[in-house]
């Protein structure tokens, strides 16, 4: 069911064939050869922020963005990308960001700071177009919310380039579905933003309990994931809620580590400490348990609010033993008897690993080096099991996966 | 509802001539009924260990027994008897073991080695009135499985002894409540073995979270319970099983800690990895959560087997921070980079203190001191999440015990 | 060079022959038969706190005193007794604490609080004899200070009493051999006070070290020891500061691990950060170092103060890994992002496990069951080594007790 | 005496045609003896890897050293260049390694693999000039041994060329002072490669300690540094030994933390557990400790093996408590009861990072964006320290470095 690796073997970046040696020619003559980015826009449209009748003079040349080289990048939704994924962005010098489209002025400046990079242009989301029209770009990464990203994510497919999408594609299964299908049929990948996949903590584990067996049976796992810094409010309600913006990536984490897609029962129970998460309809601590056809049994506590340091722990129990991701305490400085407040670790410190893996996975994918690692029917499991949470939540009953298995069998069959 | 102080006040340790059993029943009619302790003997029989026609003047004086003085304790069900239990028994100095009553020889030698204690007669079954005639004996420690504990609980306190049930009086409730009130009747304690009550940590927990509030509000509790060595299957059978014989000390502390008594909502998961508890139609490992009136989100993980030390943790979340008992290292000592094995802990090891606490509240509560901590309604409260439990775990389904609050409301009126 | 075993055999507790009914008789016109402790007492001399003339009748009958049986013991010195000994004391079931003899009345309020014990009577220094007259009295507890210790030790021994000493029984290695001699030549024990070689965690790595050869072969051992709460000046200058109350204990323990007596070299750097130390011309903070004929390499950081919790560390380095002591968490809580201030261990509770072994230790010895644990040329050598350390201290230049080795071995002839 | 920041102002990185060297250098007349820089060969000799006429014309390109943009660096002694320096060069993409000048193949394959990075030329020490003369060139890496490098030192910097040593430039004053002073008349960097200071835990402490004072006055610090995996003997061997090599990094770290330069009193042990160490004369176990003028009392522990992972921690202990970097454990994965061998770290792994931003000190050094941390009197007095604690290793006696004070105002005065 994972398209096939030779499809990928026939993506190259950029997408659109431009000369090594136009790209590093030190002439700038040459630089007239370079087709205008703008040209394949509709006449009448100006793009923002371009006043003049010579675009092209005026267009950013990327020369702060790591050289200009590297793969071109346009970046979606501002306002929710993650502290993570920007880090990694700056970082990562094989990449460049191009263009960032959020009509929202202080969402740019909330993640970037007063100073957007030189080299990067920001849209109106209306002129996005100009971002995806250029050739330059191959890659774009959507941190739109849920109801938001599924047109965005067609929308860059279509125009050719890869998909990054930090949070969910969407929360509806079929449309989820429909984008993984407009990434096959355009021969582009979409990467989900699984970024716990990549945490060497767990990669760690999951060599170990998988590859080596060295946990035997696995009877139980439980994790803890809870926020520090709090989640915004508005951040909770735009993802989703705390069933899809967390949730989901504790349940893909003990899909992997169990080799099990699906459990047989899921259960959860949620509450509302914080006033205005009761106000969203959402809560804000929650404890979700599965079972597992192996028997495995999963416990999950997700909350949203942490004091002082984010608590992101797992541990596995097998019939050898247990193996446990403890919270890190990266310098090892432990105080006695002294009021010095030692380093607490954010959530975006604690997986900037994971997500600068995660990241470099999405460059790599946009060079066609490697397929995405999370396959549609991974990630349409874990949509499943996440809305069964929820939906367990919310009705106060158990459900019951093991007997929709028909409807799933259904949709598995569509998948082949 | 809890015996009233004074009544304690009136009690002795009943080394004095007049029985205590004599003196404070409150039905002297069935006292008539109380034959001469061995009376009941078939004439023919001796009991064991007495040789003589004699065996009233023969009978052992526990020289050893701590000096003889102190409390005259008889045991009942050598075979469940626990380890952490028995060690209280051979330090606590002011009392002495004058009887154990067991059918089954292998039992006793299992529990106390190859020599039971100078000064302690093992007795069969059959004869149990000989220990519970005994004037010397003022407290009856049980260990029987909660089938048979409810007569011995009463026959014990009818007999004017003080009872210390080890595990369950009952699984029952209408048989538990029976036997509270049995013992209000009869003006002696009923202590109910709730060890983890008792331990040093839990207190400490207790009283930073309940006296001083220094978690603020609290979220989210989460306990793991793993036994080391696995509990034998004979006992667990014995014991009502894994909701009944380890959920429910768990249930018990976490009402406390939260200062409710039951949940609105309770759920479990369970599974039998090791194929012989299948057999026996029960579980041995279980993740229980529940959801109290105050929002808190409690998940219990319970296992019967651990590999190499036990596993007993707990962290209590609250608005204010977060504090965990952690396993204990109690020499402190770690290894690195050797093969050394260091200190596995027991159960018993890790409860050790808590039981010598327990013992000695018995025994207190035994000489009228103070009244049993446990009271019926924290007892009948605790055995109704651990039924809820089960009957969930059986189900597959959540069980309400909110809306079950009329019947609980009309139990609850009953026992003003 | 150890006392033979049959000398203890010999020993009956207590030393004079009471009989256990006297002992235990309920009825006071008995008492009679007591011999009067005071009946050694010249006429003239009134023991503190006796007013009438018939000072039998008012004799304290310790019947608090753990049901005044058991081995009577005699204290000297309240002022310097520690918490830990006191507790242990205190908890002790088969000893009776009949005496304190102490010329401040504060010093013994200081130890016992308000109230002395029921039981134990309070004696003048000059009254002494009363105590050690007494023949229910087998053991003397001596916390006197090593400039007056020897005095006491020797009196205990020849009046036929068993002594334990809390500190050193002098700091002049002529006195303190005098005093084990004194011992040998009385047939009675002289116990020292190394509490250290009895906690449980020091012993399991004694036995890992030493028996099971763990580690393979020592390169290194560390130690950390500071207390907590710090001691006071005075305890300090009068036991002989750092040098003999603290460092001893470590390197008796350092000997120990390494079956080595005595290093070829020791140095020792010290300061006193508090200026009250410095009028002592004490230091407070010490770091000793000494290399062994072995190879192995020694370290001692020892401070007088400490903040919030006692720091007791030592690790062994071998060939074949490592094995540390770390400080303990009796409880095994910790909080995270709270202010709760988790229980902090003063030196007392550190050790007590390891005094209770001890002072058991000093009650066996007192009855002839085992014989003192620390041998004389044990003690000799450990005073020595400390002895050294202090003089390079003083010096600022290191010690050679290799070289001085001539002497030892004299001394050492001197021993058989 | 610290160059004044104004002089750092004027470097440049040399990649602009006129060499750095010809227009920095002050000794104008000297620079007319740098003739072009493959002048200095002998006609007939061919450098490696050139077999044209015309070497400058197949001089390779590096096209894959990031692009051949960025620092070129020179590398000079393969044999030792560590694990962590290699693996910085390798990350940073701001530079590029255009050459290795190396006699021995097999150290080359040793430290790069079968494959030296394409774009890195390799040579033979005696056609180093060709790196050195390499325009392109604006930094040397020397890890050559002690006795080597001042050699290389002089002709890197004469040559125009910063440096990094890794190892010391020197084990003798003067000489190490020349090599300074070199930098100085060149006015190019010269970067001491003490790594520790670089390190992000180290640098923690040192902002509470030093900035904040937040420990009070500081009593006592004591490290352990064992090397895991062990170093081999040629390195020992060639870096002169474990005082030069190993303690040299901590004595640095002590006086940073102190703010003192030198000790009152230096005393060291050592022993050789390794047959191998002591046929070189050298130990692999040291332990020093070390008195300052403030009172502060110092000791290090340190080793040159180490069991299954190393062992670097360090501990500050002040009037107002402790703050302690304990070894790290990076995933925060611990076992329970299983056999899985839990993440070493390697001595290479634990100062990656410090390697890092060392690496990037130098790049700026380099770049004149700021000039060396180390300055050439913190050399100097940390070397001082390092002498006299081999000194009084080989000695047996304490070495008091304040009495020599005068020579050392001597020096002093030299230096301004």
């Amino acid at each position: 069911m994972v398209p096939s690796p030779p499809a990928y073997h026939k993506l190259l970046v950029p997408h659109h064939p431009i000369p090594a040696a136009h790209r590093d020619d030190p002439t700038p003559s040459t630089s007239a050869s370079h087709p205008s980015p703008l040209a394949t826009f509709p006449a009448g449209i100006a793009p923002l922020g371009q006043s003049g009748p010579t675009p092209d003079a005026s267009s950013p040349t990327p020369l702060s963005c790591h050289g200009g080289s590297g793969v071109g990048l346009v970046l979606f939704g501002a306002g929710l990308v993650s502290k993570a994924l920007l880090q990694s962005l700056g970082e990562e010098t094989s990449c460049c960001l191009l263009y960032v489209v959020e009509d929202q002025p202080e969402e740019v400046e909330c993640a970037f700071g007063t100073e957007v990079p030189a080299g990067t242009r920001v849209l109106q989301q209306q002129d996005a177009a100009v971002a995806l029209g250029d050739p330059r770009v191959s890659g774009a990464i959507i941190c739109s919310p849920p109801d938001k990203a599924p047109e965005m994510v067609r929308d860059a497919l279509r125009a050719g380039k890869g998909v990054f999408c930090e949070g969910l594609p969407s929360l509806d299964r079929q449309t989820a579905e429909a984008c993984f299908e407009e990434a096959d049929r355009c021969g582009r990948p979409l990467v989900c933003g699984f970024y716990k996949r990549f945490d060497p903590a767990l990669q760690f584990l999951y060599k170990k309990v998988r590859d080596s067996r060295a946990l035997g049976r696995i009877h139980r796992i439980s994790t803890i994931s809870s926020l520090y810094p709090a989640a915004s409010l508005s951040l909770l309600k735009a993802s989703g809620g705390i069933f899809y913006n967390a949730a989901m990536h504790d349940i893909d984490i003990i899909s992997l580590l169990l080799g099990e897609s699906v459990p047989d029962t899921v259960f959860s129970l949620g509450h509302a400490f914080c006033a205005d998460m009761g106000c969203l309809k959402d809560v804000d601590t929650v404890a979700i348990s599965m079972k597992f056809p192996s028997g495995a049994i999963v416990t999950l506590d997700i909350s949203q609010h942490c004091t002082r340091s984010c608590d992101q722990r797992l541990e596995v129990h097998g019939s050898q033993g247990t193996l446990r991701v403890d919270n890190q305490n990266p310098l090892g400085i432990t105080e006695h008897g002294t009021s010095v407040s030692i380093c607490p670790q954010t959530q975006a410190e604690r997986y900037r690993e994971a997500y600068r893996e995660l990241f470099r996975h999405f460059l790599r994918a946009l060079k066609g080096q490697e397929p995405p690692v999370v396959t549609k029917e991974q990630f349409l499991w874990t949509l499943q099991v996440a809305a069964a949470a929820e939906q367990s939540w919310r009705n106060g009953s158990a459900v019951d996966l093991h007997s929709s298995a028909t409807d799933l069998a259904a949709v598995k069959a569509e998948f082949v």
